[in-house]
Protein backbone atom coordinates (compact mmCIF):
# COMPACT_ATOMS: atom_id res chain seq x y z
CA UNK A 1 0.00 0.00 0.00
CA UNK A 2 1.34 3.20 1.35
CA UNK A 3 1.14 6.87 -0.26
CA UNK A 4 1.71 7.72 -3.51
CA UNK A 5 1.50 11.21 -5.27
CA UNK A 6 0.65 12.62 -8.70
CA UNK A 7 2.06 15.75 -9.34
CA UNK A 8 3.61 17.87 -12.46
CA UNK A 9 6.39 19.78 -12.22
CA UNK A 10 5.89 23.26 -11.45
CA UNK A 11 2.40 22.99 -10.74
CA UNK A 12 0.20 23.43 -7.83
CA UNK A 13 0.98 20.00 -6.54
CA UNK A 14 4.30 21.50 -5.33
CA UNK A 15 2.40 22.06 -1.88
CA UNK A 16 1.67 18.33 -1.51
CA UNK A 17 4.67 17.28 -2.97
CA UNK A 18 6.99 19.75 -0.57
CA UNK A 19 4.53 18.87 2.37
CA UNK A 20 5.55 15.03 2.18
CA UNK A 21 9.11 15.94 1.94
CA UNK A 22 8.95 17.83 5.28
CA UNK A 23 6.47 15.36 6.73
CA UNK A 24 9.77 12.59 5.99
CA UNK A 25 7.15 10.49 4.59
CA UNK A 26 7.86 7.71 2.04
CA UNK A 27 5.84 8.01 -0.55
CA UNK A 28 6.29 7.24 -4.34
CA UNK A 29 5.87 10.15 -6.88
CA UNK A 30 4.43 9.55 -10.11
CA UNK A 31 4.69 12.99 -12.80
CA UNK A 32 2.39 13.50 -15.01
CA UNK A 33 3.34 15.48 -17.72
CA UNK A 34 0.96 18.29 -18.40
CA UNK A 35 2.72 19.63 -21.33
CA UNK A 36 2.04 16.48 -23.02
CA UNK A 37 -1.85 16.42 -22.00
CA UNK A 38 -1.06 13.55 -19.73
CA UNK A 39 -3.96 14.43 -17.02
CA UNK A 40 -6.64 13.79 -20.35
CA UNK A 41 -5.51 10.10 -20.81
CA UNK A 42 -7.82 7.40 -19.72
CA UNK A 43 -5.18 5.77 -17.18
CA UNK A 44 -5.15 9.10 -15.71
CA UNK A 45 -8.92 10.05 -15.69
CA UNK A 46 -9.35 6.84 -14.07
CA UNK A 47 -7.34 8.15 -11.39
CA UNK A 48 -9.25 11.73 -11.32
CA UNK A 49 -12.07 12.12 -13.44
CA UNK A 50 -11.08 15.55 -13.06
CA UNK A 51 -7.66 15.53 -15.15
CA UNK A 52 -6.14 17.58 -12.80
CA UNK A 53 -3.07 16.97 -10.34
CA UNK A 54 -2.37 16.97 -7.11
CA UNK A 55 -3.88 13.31 -6.48
CA UNK A 56 -2.37 11.75 -3.03
CA UNK A 57 -3.42 8.12 -3.02
CA UNK A 58 -3.37 6.54 0.31
CA UNK A 59 -4.18 2.76 -0.09
CA UNK A 60 -7.31 2.58 -1.42
CA UNK A 61 -8.05 6.30 -0.65
CA UNK A 62 -7.87 8.68 -3.86
CA UNK A 63 -7.64 12.48 -2.20
CA UNK A 64 -7.70 15.08 -4.53
CA UNK A 65 -7.97 19.13 -3.43
CA UNK A 66 -5.34 20.75 -2.11
CA UNK A 67 -7.00 21.55 0.90
CA UNK A 68 -8.13 18.05 1.76
CA UNK A 69 -4.91 16.72 0.71
CA UNK A 70 -3.00 19.03 3.14
CA UNK A 71 -5.48 18.56 6.23
CA UNK A 72 -5.22 14.70 5.20
CA UNK A 73 -1.44 15.04 5.38
CA UNK A 74 -1.53 17.47 8.61
CA UNK A 75 -3.55 14.60 10.44
CA UNK A 76 -1.16 11.83 9.39
CA UNK A 77 2.36 13.65 10.65
CA UNK A 78 1.01 15.78 13.71
CA UNK A 79 4.62 16.39 14.57
CA UNK A 80 5.75 17.51 10.98
CA UNK A 81 3.73 20.96 11.59
CA UNK A 82 2.18 21.57 8.39
CA UNK A 83 -0.52 23.48 9.66
CA UNK A 84 -0.45 25.00 13.06
CA UNK A 85 -1.88 22.36 15.69
CA UNK A 86 -4.45 24.71 16.96
CA UNK A 87 -6.46 27.66 17.83
CA UNK A 88 -5.83 31.30 16.55
CA UNK A 89 -3.09 29.95 14.49
CA UNK A 90 -4.65 27.32 13.26
CA UNK A 91 -7.98 28.93 12.37
CA UNK A 92 -5.72 31.85 10.31
CA UNK A 93 -3.34 29.15 8.60
CA UNK A 94 -6.89 27.35 7.58
CA UNK A 95 -7.97 30.95 6.08
CA UNK A 96 -5.08 32.00 4.41
CA UNK A 97 -4.85 27.91 2.97
CA UNK A 98 -8.36 28.56 1.67
CA UNK A 99 -7.87 32.08 0.60
CA UNK A 100 -4.69 30.96 -1.79
CA UNK A 101 -6.57 28.13 -2.86
CA UNK A 102 -9.98 29.42 -3.76
CA UNK A 103 -8.64 32.96 -4.84
CA UNK A 104 -4.90 33.31 -5.98
CA UNK A 105 -4.59 29.98 -7.51
CA UNK A 106 -7.61 30.40 -10.04
CA UNK A 107 -6.66 33.85 -10.74
CA UNK A 108 -3.31 32.54 -11.83
CA UNK A 109 -5.31 30.34 -13.97
CA UNK A 110 -6.86 32.87 -15.98
CA UNK A 111 -3.29 33.72 -16.61
CA UNK A 112 -2.27 31.10 -17.67
CA UNK A 113 -4.99 29.17 -19.36
CA UNK A 114 -7.25 31.97 -20.65
CA UNK A 115 -8.85 29.61 -22.48
CA UNK A 116 -10.08 27.80 -20.02
CA UNK A 117 -12.74 30.74 -19.56
CA UNK A 118 -13.71 31.43 -23.37
CA UNK A 119 -12.86 29.81 -26.95
CA UNK A 120 -13.01 34.01 -28.39
CA UNK A 121 -9.21 34.78 -28.55
CA UNK A 122 -9.69 38.70 -28.21
CA UNK A 123 -11.77 37.63 -25.20
CA UNK A 124 -8.77 35.36 -23.87
CA UNK A 125 -6.40 38.38 -24.34
CA UNK A 126 -8.36 40.72 -22.37
CA UNK A 127 -8.87 37.64 -19.67
CA UNK A 128 -5.38 37.42 -19.27
CA UNK A 129 -3.98 40.72 -18.76
CA UNK A 130 -6.91 41.78 -16.35
CA UNK A 131 -6.09 38.52 -14.38
CA UNK A 132 -1.92 40.02 -14.31
CA UNK A 133 -3.43 42.46 -12.68
CA UNK A 134 -5.44 41.39 -10.32
CA UNK A 135 -3.06 38.26 -9.55
CA UNK A 136 0.07 42.07 -8.83
CA UNK A 137 -2.66 42.46 -6.03
CA UNK A 138 -3.26 39.29 -4.19
CA UNK A 139 0.49 38.80 -4.37
CA UNK A 140 0.24 42.24 -2.66
CA UNK A 141 -2.03 40.64 0.14
CA UNK A 142 0.68 38.00 0.27
CA UNK A 143 3.70 40.36 1.11
CA UNK A 144 1.50 41.67 3.45
CA UNK A 145 1.21 37.96 5.14
CA UNK A 146 4.78 37.12 4.78
CA UNK A 147 6.09 40.44 6.12
CA UNK A 148 3.89 39.22 9.66
CA UNK A 149 5.71 35.72 9.63
CA UNK A 150 7.40 35.15 12.18
CA UNK A 151 9.55 33.19 10.72
CA UNK A 152 6.87 31.14 8.72
CA UNK A 153 3.82 31.71 7.41
CA UNK A 154 2.39 29.50 9.45
CA UNK A 155 4.36 30.34 12.69
CA UNK A 156 7.03 28.59 14.11
CA UNK A 157 7.58 25.71 11.54
CA UNK A 158 7.53 25.62 7.64
CA UNK A 159 4.70 24.02 6.12
CA UNK A 160 1.66 23.85 3.63
CA UNK A 161 1.50 27.68 3.50
CA UNK A 162 4.88 28.60 2.52
CA UNK A 163 4.87 25.84 -0.33
CA UNK A 164 2.18 27.39 -1.62
CA UNK A 165 3.60 31.03 -1.18
CA UNK A 166 6.78 29.85 -3.02
CA UNK A 167 4.25 28.57 -6.29
CA UNK A 168 2.39 31.66 -6.33
CA UNK A 169 5.42 33.29 -6.27
CA UNK A 170 7.08 31.71 -8.83
CA UNK A 171 3.96 31.41 -10.84
CA UNK A 172 3.84 35.45 -10.75
CA UNK A 173 7.24 35.72 -12.46
CA UNK A 174 5.03 34.12 -15.61
CA UNK A 175 2.83 36.52 -15.52
CA UNK A 176 5.75 39.21 -15.90
CA UNK A 177 5.89 39.93 -12.05
CA UNK A 178 9.58 40.31 -10.42
CA UNK A 179 9.58 38.53 -7.42
CA UNK A 180 12.62 41.49 -5.95
CA UNK A 181 9.24 43.67 -5.83
CA UNK A 182 7.47 41.85 -3.18
CA UNK A 183 10.97 41.52 -0.77
CA UNK A 184 9.03 39.65 2.26
CA UNK A 185 7.90 37.27 0.40
CA UNK A 186 11.09 36.72 -1.93
CA UNK A 187 13.05 36.06 1.20
CA UNK A 188 10.29 33.86 2.74
CA UNK A 189 10.41 31.61 -0.37
CA UNK A 190 14.00 31.25 -0.58
CA UNK A 191 14.81 30.43 2.60
CA UNK A 192 12.06 28.04 2.33
CA UNK A 193 13.37 26.55 -1.13
CA UNK A 194 16.63 26.23 0.88
CA UNK A 195 15.22 23.11 3.40
CA UNK A 196 16.62 20.26 2.58
CA UNK A 197 13.19 18.73 2.74
CA UNK A 198 12.02 21.28 0.01
CA UNK A 199 15.38 21.24 -2.11
CA UNK A 200 14.49 17.18 -2.89
CA UNK A 201 10.94 18.03 -3.79
CA UNK A 202 12.53 21.03 -6.37
CA UNK A 203 15.00 18.76 -7.84
CA UNK A 204 12.74 16.12 -8.50
CA UNK A 205 11.14 18.28 -10.17
CA UNK A 206 13.54 20.48 -11.83
CA UNK A 207 12.15 23.68 -10.58
CA UNK A 208 14.44 26.98 -11.12
CA UNK A 209 12.86 29.40 -8.64
CA UNK A 210 12.89 32.64 -10.45
CA UNK A 211 11.25 32.46 -13.77
CA UNK A 212 10.99 36.03 -14.07
CA UNK A 213 12.20 37.52 -17.50
CA UNK A 214 13.47 40.91 -16.79
CA UNK B 1 -18.43 38.71 22.95
CA UNK B 2 -20.31 35.63 21.01
CA UNK B 3 -21.05 35.08 17.76
CA UNK B 4 -21.92 37.23 14.34
CA UNK B 5 -22.19 36.52 11.23
CA UNK B 6 -22.59 39.45 8.08
CA UNK B 7 -24.27 37.78 5.13
CA UNK B 8 -25.85 38.45 2.22
CA UNK B 9 -29.56 37.42 1.14
CA UNK B 10 -29.05 34.56 -1.50
CA UNK B 11 -24.96 34.66 -1.17
CA UNK B 12 -22.81 31.85 -0.57
CA UNK B 13 -22.79 33.27 3.10
CA UNK B 14 -26.11 30.58 3.46
CA UNK B 15 -23.55 27.74 4.03
CA UNK B 16 -22.42 29.32 7.19
CA UNK B 17 -25.50 30.42 8.22
CA UNK B 18 -27.47 27.38 7.75
CA UNK B 19 -24.85 25.60 9.91
CA UNK B 20 -25.05 28.00 12.60
CA UNK B 21 -28.78 27.79 12.50
CA UNK B 22 -28.65 23.25 12.23
CA UNK B 23 -25.97 23.84 14.98
CA UNK B 24 -28.65 26.00 17.38
CA UNK B 25 -25.96 28.39 18.12
CA UNK B 26 -27.15 31.65 19.40
CA UNK B 27 -25.58 34.05 16.67
CA UNK B 28 -25.66 38.09 15.99
CA UNK B 29 -27.42 38.18 11.97
CA UNK B 30 -25.71 40.82 10.47
CA UNK B 31 -26.91 41.69 6.57
CA UNK B 32 -25.17 43.45 4.34
CA UNK B 33 -26.84 44.52 0.94
CA UNK B 34 -24.69 43.52 -1.70
CA UNK B 35 -26.85 45.08 -4.66
CA UNK B 36 -26.29 48.80 -2.49
CA UNK B 37 -22.54 48.05 -2.72
CA UNK B 38 -22.28 47.98 1.46
CA UNK B 39 -19.76 45.30 1.48
CA UNK B 40 -17.47 48.59 0.15
CA UNK B 41 -18.35 51.19 2.69
CA UNK B 42 -15.70 51.82 4.82
CA UNK B 43 -16.79 50.50 8.16
CA UNK B 44 -17.45 46.64 6.23
CA UNK B 45 -13.95 47.27 5.03
CA UNK B 46 -12.69 47.71 8.40
CA UNK B 47 -14.15 44.10 8.86
CA UNK B 48 -13.23 42.65 6.06
CA UNK B 49 -10.66 44.57 3.83
CA UNK B 50 -11.51 41.99 0.85
CA UNK B 51 -15.25 43.56 1.09
CA UNK B 52 -16.92 40.12 0.68
CA UNK B 53 -19.42 37.92 3.06
CA UNK B 54 -19.21 35.83 4.97
CA UNK B 55 -17.44 36.76 7.29
CA UNK B 56 -17.96 35.16 11.54
CA UNK B 57 -16.78 37.21 14.06
CA UNK B 58 -16.15 35.04 17.43
CA UNK B 59 -15.14 37.57 19.91
CA UNK B 60 -12.10 39.28 18.73
CA UNK B 61 -11.32 36.63 16.09
CA UNK B 62 -12.61 37.36 12.58
CA UNK B 63 -13.18 34.53 10.00
CA UNK B 64 -13.40 34.73 6.52
CA UNK B 65 -13.25 31.92 4.10
CA UNK B 66 -15.57 29.43 3.93
CA UNK B 67 -14.00 26.46 4.37
CA UNK B 68 -12.17 28.28 7.46
CA UNK B 69 -15.65 28.84 9.00
CA UNK B 70 -17.20 25.78 8.59
CA UNK B 71 -13.91 23.82 10.28
CA UNK B 72 -14.39 25.94 12.89
CA UNK B 73 -17.98 26.11 13.42
CA UNK B 74 -17.53 22.18 13.50
CA UNK B 75 -15.08 22.12 16.13
CA UNK B 76 -16.96 24.45 17.92
CA UNK B 77 -20.63 22.66 17.35
CA UNK B 78 -19.18 19.13 17.12
CA UNK B 79 -22.55 17.24 18.32
CA UNK B 80 -24.00 18.95 14.72
CA UNK B 81 -22.05 17.01 12.72
CA UNK B 82 -21.23 20.04 10.12
CA UNK B 83 -19.02 17.53 8.61
CA UNK B 84 -18.70 13.72 9.21
CA UNK B 85 -16.23 13.57 12.59
CA UNK B 86 -13.54 11.28 10.90
CA UNK B 87 -12.22 9.01 8.74
CA UNK B 88 -12.56 8.16 5.06
CA UNK B 89 -16.15 10.21 5.64
CA UNK B 90 -14.76 13.44 6.84
CA UNK B 91 -11.57 13.66 3.93
CA UNK B 92 -14.61 12.72 1.39
CA UNK B 93 -16.50 15.71 2.52
CA UNK B 94 -13.64 18.05 3.04
CA UNK B 95 -12.60 17.49 -0.46
CA UNK B 96 -16.01 17.72 -1.78
CA UNK B 97 -15.86 21.15 0.37
CA UNK B 98 -13.07 22.37 -1.22
CA UNK B 99 -14.07 21.56 -4.70
CA UNK B 100 -17.35 23.49 -3.89
CA UNK B 101 -15.78 26.20 -3.07
CA UNK B 102 -12.47 26.85 -5.44
CA UNK B 103 -14.17 25.47 -8.72
CA UNK B 104 -18.22 25.47 -8.54
CA UNK B 105 -18.31 28.80 -6.63
CA UNK B 106 -15.58 31.05 -8.69
CA UNK B 107 -17.05 29.43 -11.95
CA UNK B 108 -20.79 31.27 -11.12
CA UNK B 109 -19.24 34.21 -10.25
CA UNK B 110 -18.19 34.25 -14.24
CA UNK B 111 -21.81 34.32 -14.56
CA UNK B 112 -22.88 36.65 -12.21
CA UNK B 113 -20.08 39.51 -12.34
CA UNK B 114 -18.09 38.97 -15.99
CA UNK B 115 -16.93 42.42 -14.99
CA UNK B 116 -14.67 41.11 -12.02
CA UNK B 117 -12.51 39.61 -14.82
CA UNK B 118 -12.03 41.59 -18.48
CA UNK B 119 -13.60 45.73 -18.56
CA UNK B 120 -14.40 44.52 -21.77
CA UNK B 121 -17.75 44.16 -22.18
CA UNK B 122 -17.58 41.43 -25.61
CA UNK B 123 -15.37 39.59 -23.80
CA UNK B 124 -17.76 39.67 -20.55
CA UNK B 125 -20.31 38.51 -22.76
CA UNK B 126 -18.04 35.68 -23.74
CA UNK B 127 -16.86 34.58 -20.01
CA UNK B 128 -20.56 34.49 -19.24
CA UNK B 129 -22.02 32.25 -21.85
CA UNK B 130 -19.02 29.96 -21.15
CA UNK B 131 -19.12 29.66 -17.94
CA UNK B 132 -22.92 28.61 -17.86
CA UNK B 133 -21.67 26.17 -19.94
CA UNK B 134 -18.74 24.67 -17.63
CA UNK B 135 -21.53 25.05 -14.54
CA UNK B 136 -24.00 23.13 -16.27
CA UNK B 137 -21.17 20.48 -16.05
CA UNK B 138 -20.34 21.26 -12.57
CA UNK B 139 -23.85 21.04 -11.54
CA UNK B 140 -23.82 17.74 -13.21
CA UNK B 141 -20.63 16.55 -10.99
CA UNK B 142 -22.97 17.64 -7.82
CA UNK B 143 -25.64 15.47 -9.02
CA UNK B 144 -23.05 12.58 -9.17
CA UNK B 145 -22.39 13.29 -5.64
CA UNK B 146 -26.55 13.58 -4.48
CA UNK B 147 -27.55 10.62 -6.58
CA UNK B 148 -24.86 8.51 -3.83
CA UNK B 149 -26.14 11.34 -0.47
CA UNK B 150 -27.15 8.66 2.36
CA UNK B 151 -29.08 10.20 2.75
CA UNK B 152 -27.15 13.38 2.93
CA UNK B 153 -23.80 14.67 1.25
CA UNK B 154 -22.09 13.88 4.27
CA UNK B 155 -23.68 11.30 5.15
CA UNK B 156 -26.37 10.36 8.30
CA UNK B 157 -26.61 14.48 9.37
CA UNK B 158 -27.56 17.79 7.55
CA UNK B 159 -24.81 20.05 7.22
CA UNK B 160 -22.47 22.13 5.05
CA UNK B 161 -22.62 20.31 2.09
CA UNK B 162 -25.88 20.47 1.98
CA UNK B 163 -26.38 24.07 2.07
CA UNK B 164 -23.23 24.56 -0.37
CA UNK B 165 -25.46 22.49 -2.84
CA UNK B 166 -28.71 24.35 -2.06
CA UNK B 167 -26.74 27.14 -2.87
CA UNK B 168 -25.38 26.49 -5.82
CA UNK B 169 -28.46 24.81 -7.30
CA UNK B 170 -30.27 27.57 -6.44
CA UNK B 171 -27.46 30.20 -8.30
CA UNK B 172 -27.72 27.64 -11.15
CA UNK B 173 -31.89 28.64 -11.78
CA UNK B 174 -30.04 32.24 -12.36
CA UNK B 175 -27.95 30.84 -15.00
CA UNK B 176 -30.94 29.36 -17.02
CA UNK B 177 -30.43 26.10 -15.04
CA UNK B 178 -33.84 24.15 -14.05
CA UNK B 179 -33.44 22.54 -10.84
CA UNK B 180 -35.64 19.91 -12.35
CA UNK B 181 -32.99 19.02 -14.91
CA UNK B 182 -30.70 17.58 -11.10
CA UNK B 183 -33.45 15.98 -10.21
CA UNK B 184 -31.47 14.03 -7.04
CA UNK B 185 -29.47 17.47 -6.27
CA UNK B 186 -32.97 19.27 -6.48
CA UNK B 187 -34.40 16.41 -4.38
CA UNK B 188 -32.15 16.84 -1.89
CA UNK B 189 -32.17 20.55 -1.75
CA UNK B 190 -35.90 20.73 -1.12
CA UNK B 191 -35.65 17.93 1.81
CA UNK B 192 -32.76 20.08 3.19
CA UNK B 193 -35.09 23.45 3.02
CA UNK B 194 -37.31 21.78 4.47
CA UNK B 195 -35.83 20.98 8.03
CA UNK B 196 -36.82 23.70 10.46
CA UNK B 197 -33.39 25.11 11.60
CA UNK B 198 -32.84 25.92 7.66
CA UNK B 199 -36.01 27.41 6.89
CA UNK B 200 -35.36 29.95 9.76
CA UNK B 201 -32.15 30.65 7.59
CA UNK B 202 -34.07 30.63 4.21
CA UNK B 203 -36.22 32.71 6.18
CA UNK B 204 -33.94 35.44 7.69
CA UNK B 205 -32.68 35.66 3.78
CA UNK B 206 -36.11 35.36 2.36
CA UNK B 207 -34.76 33.14 -0.35
CA UNK B 208 -36.85 31.92 -2.96
CA UNK B 209 -35.67 28.11 -2.84
CA UNK B 210 -36.69 27.80 -6.80
CA UNK B 211 -35.62 31.45 -9.11
CA UNK B 212 -35.47 29.45 -12.75
CA UNK B 213 -37.86 31.03 -14.88
CA UNK B 214 -38.71 28.69 -17.73
N1 LIG C 1 -8.99 22.64 -7.29
C1 LIG C 1 -7.80 21.87 -7.53
C2 LIG C 1 -6.99 22.57 -8.59
C3 LIG C 1 -5.90 21.73 -9.18
C4 LIG C 1 -5.25 22.41 -10.38
O1 LIG C 1 -5.49 23.59 -10.67
N2 LIG C 1 -4.37 21.64 -11.08
C5 LIG C 1 -3.73 22.12 -12.28
C6 LIG C 1 -2.23 22.33 -12.09
S1 LIG C 1 -1.86 23.69 -10.98
C7 LIG C 1 -3.88 21.06 -13.36
O2 LIG C 1 -3.79 19.87 -13.09
N3 LIG C 1 -4.10 21.49 -14.61
C8 LIG C 1 -4.14 20.62 -15.73
C9 LIG C 1 -5.23 20.96 -16.67
O3 LIG C 1 -6.11 21.73 -16.28
O4 LIG C 1 -5.23 20.43 -17.78
C10 LIG C 1 -7.00 21.68 -6.23
O5 LIG C 1 -7.19 22.45 -5.28
O6 LIG C 1 -6.22 20.71 -6.11
N1 LIG D 1 -13.40 33.05 -1.16
C1 LIG D 1 -14.54 33.57 -0.41
C2 LIG D 1 -15.58 33.99 -1.44
C3 LIG D 1 -16.68 34.83 -0.87
C4 LIG D 1 -17.58 35.40 -1.95
O1 LIG D 1 -17.49 35.00 -3.13
N2 LIG D 1 -18.48 36.32 -1.53
C5 LIG D 1 -19.37 36.99 -2.45
C6 LIG D 1 -20.82 36.56 -2.26
S1 LIG D 1 -21.13 34.88 -2.73
C7 LIG D 1 -19.31 38.48 -2.17
O2 LIG D 1 -19.25 38.90 -1.02
N3 LIG D 1 -19.35 39.30 -3.22
C8 LIG D 1 -19.44 40.71 -3.09
C9 LIG D 1 -18.55 41.42 -4.05
O3 LIG D 1 -17.69 40.75 -4.65
O4 LIG D 1 -18.71 42.63 -4.21
C10 LIG D 1 -15.08 32.52 0.57
O5 LIG D 1 -14.79 31.33 0.39
O6 LIG D 1 -15.71 32.89 1.57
Amino acid sequence: MGLKLYYASGACSFVPHSSLELAGASFEPSMVKLHKGEQRAPEYLAINPRGQVPVLVDGDEVITQIPAIVLYLDAQFPEAGLLPASGVARTRALQTLAWMNNTVHPTFTHVFMPQKFTADEAAQKAVKAHAVEVYRGLLGELEALAQKASPWLGGDKPGALDAYALTLLRWGGFAGIDPNSLPATWALVQRFAALPAVARAMERERLELNVYKG
